[in-house]
This record gives C-alpha cells, structure tokens and sequence, in this order.
C-alpha cells in the first residue's frame, strides 16, 4: 500500500506545482503572466524534481502510467503492481489538479477564457490534427521513457530498476528539455495520467462558466505516451545493454 | 547561541538576495527590470540556496518560522529552542532587509510608487480576499513543509532532522517550483519571518514618501503559513514513513 | 560496434533536444515563441546533458567530432576508432533532426519563412563574413574542447580520458556558457557533425517549399570547430598538466 | 608558477564567458538581444561555474582579487602569493575581454553606442553615485567572500581554505543570486580584476569610435570590492567558527 501512496504523493506533487504554473501564466490577473515558455518548462522539470524527490526512494517515482509500462514491457518492474500504480498516478494528479484550482480560487473565477481554464487542467494541440499530434505524444514520450532506463538503470541490465532520489535532477533535466525542444505542438502531456486526472477533474469541478473537457482530444495524450513508452521499451531491448 | 547566529545570518541571506530581486524589479531606473516572474522565481530559490547552504550544517537551516515549528510539531526539533529560532529569523530578515534598502538607496530615492516600495519589503495580494488569499500561503507553506521533511530525512522516523548543507539544492529548487507554481496570487511569502520582519523594517525606515505597511495583511502571511506547516507535519505523521 | 551506437544515439538525442527548441522559437504557432535567447541557451546545454547523461558510460559522450579530434590530438583518444566515431555522430545528428521534423510537421507546413526552417537545422550568421564568422567558431569550440579536458580528465595527464555520466552536468553548463556568452554571432554549431548532419538533412527532405541549404556557408561549421578543437588540445599539450 | 598560469586562465574564462554575454545583449545585430537580466545574471554565474571548474583543484579558484586579499586577511591564504595572484586574475581578465571582442569583432563594429561598446568591458552605475555605488559594491562583494568562507571551508577554522572543483556550482549559484539580487544599481563587479583588466583592454584597444574608457568610476569597482571581502573576512574571524 505504501508504495501506491508515494505514486500518489508524488503525481500530486507533480501537478500541483506543474499545472500551478500554467495557471500563474493564462489565469487573469496573478503575478505570474509574464512567465513564458522559459517559465513553463523549467518549472514542469522542477515539478518533476519535487515529486521524484519525495516519492523516489519509496515507490521508485514512475509518476506516470507510460513509464510504470515502459518499465513492465522491459521486463524491469513487475506487472502485477501496474494497475495499482496507474490508479494512484490518476488519483494523485486529480488531487493535485484540485489543490491547484483553490490555490488560484479568485483568478479562475476572474478568467473568462474557457480555453485558458482548460489548459490549466489539460493539454491541448496548437495545431489540431490527430495523425500528427499523436506523433509528437510518441516521440516526446519514448524520449522520456528511453532516457529514463539509463539514467535509473545505468547498464545494468538484469534486474529491476526504478528511479531514487539520486536520480530526480537528471530526470527533472530531462523534462526540461522536452518541454523546450519538443513541446511546442501539443505542451507535452507525455504522461496519460498528467492529462487524463486532471481533465476528469475539469469536468466535476463547478468551475464558473467552463466549457467543455475536449474530450476527443482526450485519447490523444493517453494512447501517444503508452505507445512512446512501449516503443521505448522494445528499443531498450534491442540494443541490449 | 551559534545556532542562533547561524538560523539569523541564514535568514539574512535569503532574504538580501530575495527582496533584492524584487527591488531589482520593482524600483525606479535598476538595470534589472526586465527580470519578470522567472526571474523572480529563480532568484528566491537561489537565495533559500545560499541562505540554506552556509547555515545548514551547523543551525539546521530553517530560517522559516513554519520549518521550525512544522519539524517541532512532528517531533523532530526540540520545543525549547523554537522561540530563540524564530526571534533569530525575524532578526535576520530585517537586517536582510535594511541591506536591501542600502543596496539600492538611490533607486528606492528615486521610486513613487508606494505600493512597489512595499513589494521591496513585504507580500501582498493579486486579488484581495483573506480566506482564498489564506488558502494560498497554507497550501504552499504545506507543499514546502510537507517536502522539507522527506529532503531532509528521507524515511528514517524516530530522530531528529535537519537539512545538512547538501540539502541546499533540493530545497532550493522546490522553493522554485513554488514560486512558479503558486506564487500567482500572493506572492508567496510561506514563511512568517519573510513576511514580518521585513515588514515592520518598512514601518521603521526613514524611506522617502513611503505609504503604509499595509499591517491588515500582515496576519495572513504569518498565519497561513504556520497553519501550513502544522498541516503538513500532521500528515507527516500520519504517513508513518 | 556498441561505442559507436551510443553516439549515435547521444548525438541523436543532442539535436532532437537542441533543434527541437530552435523549432519550437521559429516556426509558425508552436507554443514555444516566447522563448528567446535564454530559453535557447539552457535548452541546448540541457540537451548536452542528456546525450552526455545517456552515452557517457559507454562510449565516453563525445557526441563531436571537434571533441573526438581534440582528445586523439591529445593522446587521450585511439586515433582508429576516430572515423567510426564522426561517422556515428554525423548519423545521429540527421536522425535527431528528422525527428524534429516529424515532430513539428503541422508546424513545418505552416512556416513560409526559409530562414526560420534551415535555423531549425544549420547555423547561419548574424553577420555574414568568412573570416569573424571562423574566428567565433574557433573561439566557441576552443572553449568548449579546452574545458572539457579539465572536466573529464581532472589533472591526470598520462592515460585516456572519456566523459562519464558524472561530467554531464559540468559539460552542459559549459555549453550553456557557450551559448549565452559566445553564441551571438554564429548561432555557435561549435560542432561540426551538429551542423553538418543537420544540413544534409535540409537538402534531403521533402520539405515543402523549402529554400537552398546554404552550402557556401557550410564549411566555416566545420572547420572552425576542428581547428578551436586542435588548437585546444595543443594549449592543454603546452601546459602539461 | 602552476598556480598563476589557471588564475590566469580561470578568470580569463570568467571574462570571456560572462562579458560574453554582456555583448551578445547589448551589440547591435546579434542573436542574444532578448537575453535581459535573467540571462545577464545566469551567464555570469555559468561563466564563474566554468572558470572555477577549470581551475580550482589546482589555483583554488579565487579569480577575483577581493577573494584573495579577503583569504589572506582571515589567514587562510599566504600573504606571499597574493601579488602574482592578482597579477595573473587582471592578465586573464584582460585576455578574456580580448576574446570577446575578437569573438564579436563585427558586432563591435556595427554599433555606434558607446555607453553599450564599454558596457562589455567594465561596469558603470545606473545612478551615478559615488558614496552609495560604493556602498553597492561593498555590500555585493561582502556577501560573496562571507558565503565563499563557508562554502571553501565548511566550518574548519584553523587551516587554510580554498575552493575545490565540487565548489564550483554553489559559487556559481551564489553569483547569480548576487547578480539578481544586488547587481540592479551597479551591473555588480564584485571583483576588481574583472572591471579593471576589460577597462585596461577598453583604453587600449582600437575600437572603432570608441568613447572614453570612464577612469572617474574606475576606483568604485576597485575599491569596494577589496572593502567588501575585507569586512568579510574580519567578520568571519568575529564569528569564529
């Protein structure tokens, strides 16, 4: 139990201080508008780092349902705790995604922009076209998920791997730099359960004149990160080391 | 009374180079200007850095009233040292404060406006509204809480803890990623000494056509951020881990 | 065969991160147009991290053959595994780069500016002129090779020397600086198969309604970075330590 | 004679890599025109990152007179090698700012301000005044040697300190917090070799409709670094832990 707790500690933590920062950004009137795409991906990888920090050393801080399979199809975590970390990594980032709307309270009843209340929740593409958006999900999130084997792993290859508290900079380093270079056409969700939690949060939430959950937008970042992750994975096997 | 020294010299630090970045920002004529919220987020974590990393391995490094009375509450600090703790960060924080002042004597000279005078020294709302503007500074003073007791002991949960110089960067960059993520509406000050001390500096200074403290505001940054951290070492607790 | 799949695979990395944000500054809608010089210059040094973090163990992370040429010069690296090497980084600087393109697609499509894409691919000056344009290539790369000396080989002077995952961090600052300090005129390539590979790539894809790729200009990327490359490993040769 | 020839060399990459940056912002027609404040004050805490690296396992990585003499003062320095020290800082930052100006030699010559031309050499107030410029850089420097004692040392009072390579990134992260944080009224010298040496090279130079080199200013920067890293070290010694 205690492992599923720190997914959920940890994907709380995670979008907490993720979505906190593009609601600093879009929301009407915080001190936070000048922020910028700087802002933004630095501040997801500083996310990272607090929620990998915390929860590393307990539940190895996958954080993430394409990371949890990725790490499974590697054959380096064992499948039968996958449901119970994708539920926790949901749970977790509703939670954070709820905390995130009563910090920012009075600026979300200030915005009228149901597109700008959207993307304090979910992702949504710049340009919307499924074939393609789905491909950016794929490749931001096998970046994501082939990196993190060798940065948890090394070379080792034999046994279970998971990420501790050693591993959080780099990790965090590493999303910072798909934000910048790769996040540009769909704000790399890369994580189902980072788009997915908070979008079921947005359509329970009484939030003052929102509009809808996009939701055929909705598969798009759940089947594109578990196919990077997948993809990741088989690599990683190929190559052998 | 080293330890005191060492919690007052830290608190110092943090906050010269804190409210410094502010003053770089907000007064008239610095060369600093164009410093903007990433800047603002950035420079607070380096300065919890600096504050933290020559104050750490011999005063424990709270230099946050809410730290303090958070790992009391959790039982991981002795109660009798907590008065002369805060009493040392409040101190601190004014001094920090007064050298602020005397770095940019002539820009605070050359500024009008009240209200950005007070941004050099004290917190104050976006959007005014004591319960959500309350809200704000506990769920961020519990976010860097909750987080500095998993930095600074890890799982171990029957003696005391610390942060050690080494845990300098993690809570320097989670102190980022609040600032980024929750900062929007309040300013963040998660932490009563920052707020206070600086504060009633303000009051006392000589500084030319200044306004008022703003003193009704002055109990939200004190109590939030207690009630935060007191919230935190509770579920701390609660944890068990 | 492994050394030379993990630069390819580092380089890869190095230009899907690197270009990507080039991309996600130039072309047209990405969310990313905010980004500036800053956001430039730390998303390339973190690129550095991760193709260094990724292939550092393995194949000691040249991920340049300016890099690669400096250490043979030096003694430091087996002049037989030099060609491998380049031919390994040349590779995956194309195929980071068509990864970015697949990437952006949608947004590829939407750019009419031919400058704006060839920048998402090769270097190009500020102000045109053979001569300065080498001499900052020289200067950037030198920098870059003569520190990395430092970095990966402490003060040992009588045996090779590799970066390991341990150096990436240092490596990437060092790029960082680079490109805040020294990256003004040229776009800094200081990396022949980064611009090379990049270029090649231009010539070849099906980009629609594409310009030239610029091959006049395309020699001072290269022999700039080899001859900063050279000139670094006979300074380092001169002081001896 | 080791140890003068990497003071040279550090500080000569302090100079290049940080008024590299001062360039790239303030030249006409370069890449880095939105570089502002945040980057001005992360480059040149890289740059200090870079030069420290490089030099301190074997020089100690002073590369700033203030910390030499402030050493010295508190007897952790030998008095008999401070004058070839601050020989060696003021050659490497004059060499430095030579490289930059050969790095952006047609960016130089397209500028015709030329308060921006000796901004890339040496600093200037933004208010011009003589007593409270002072008192800036007075207040810089202290904070800067004050912190490197506890930084190089730790808490060991009775031997020599000096900087090691594993100091290099929480000097660097102090120098960036002294830039946001203290550098808005006098762009932050806090060193006298780094504004003397450029504003040496400034006079001696053929740039091209260059203005005066500012000598009224010049013992600001001199002055109130060597009085800042001497109250540094006495208060150091008033501690005395």
């Amino acid at each position: 139990m205690t492992v599923y707790i720190f997914e959920f500690i940890g994907t709380c933590l995670l979008i907490l201080l993720g979505n906190g920062v593009v609601a600093n950004l879009v929301l009407k009137d915080t001190k936070g508008s000048s922020t910028g795409w700087v802002g933004i991906s630095l501040a997801w990888g500083i996310a990272v780092f607090v929620g990998v920090f915390v929860s590393a050393d307990i539940s190895g801080a996958h954080l993430n349902p394409a990371v949890t399979v990725g790490l499974a199809t590697a054959g380096k975590f064992a499948w039968h705790l996958v449901p119970g970390y994708i539920v926790a990594q949901i749970l977790g980032a509703m939670m954070g995604n709820l905390l995130v709307w009563l910090n920012y309270k009075k600026h979300y009843d200030a915005t009228q922009d149901q597109a700008a209340i959207l993307a304090t929740f979910s992702t949504s593409p710049a340009i919307r076209s499924p074939f393609w958006n789905l491909a950016t999900e794929v490749i931001g999130t096998f970046t994501l998920v082939f990196a993190v084997f060798y940065i948890a792993g090394g070379t080792v290859s034999d046994q279970p791997i998971s990420l501790g508290s050693i591993d959080a900079l780099p990790v965090a380093l590493l999303v910072m730099g798909i934000g910048f270079g790769l996040g540009g056409p769909t704000g790399y969700a890369i994580n189902p359960a980072r788009d997915f939690g908070p979008r079921l949060m947005h359509a329970l939430l009484p939030l003052k004149g929102k509009g809808g959950s996009d939701w055929s937008y909705a598969w798009i970042p759940i089947i594109g990160p578990f196919l990077g992750g997948f993809l990741a994975a088989i690599t990683y096997l190929l190559i052998g080391i």
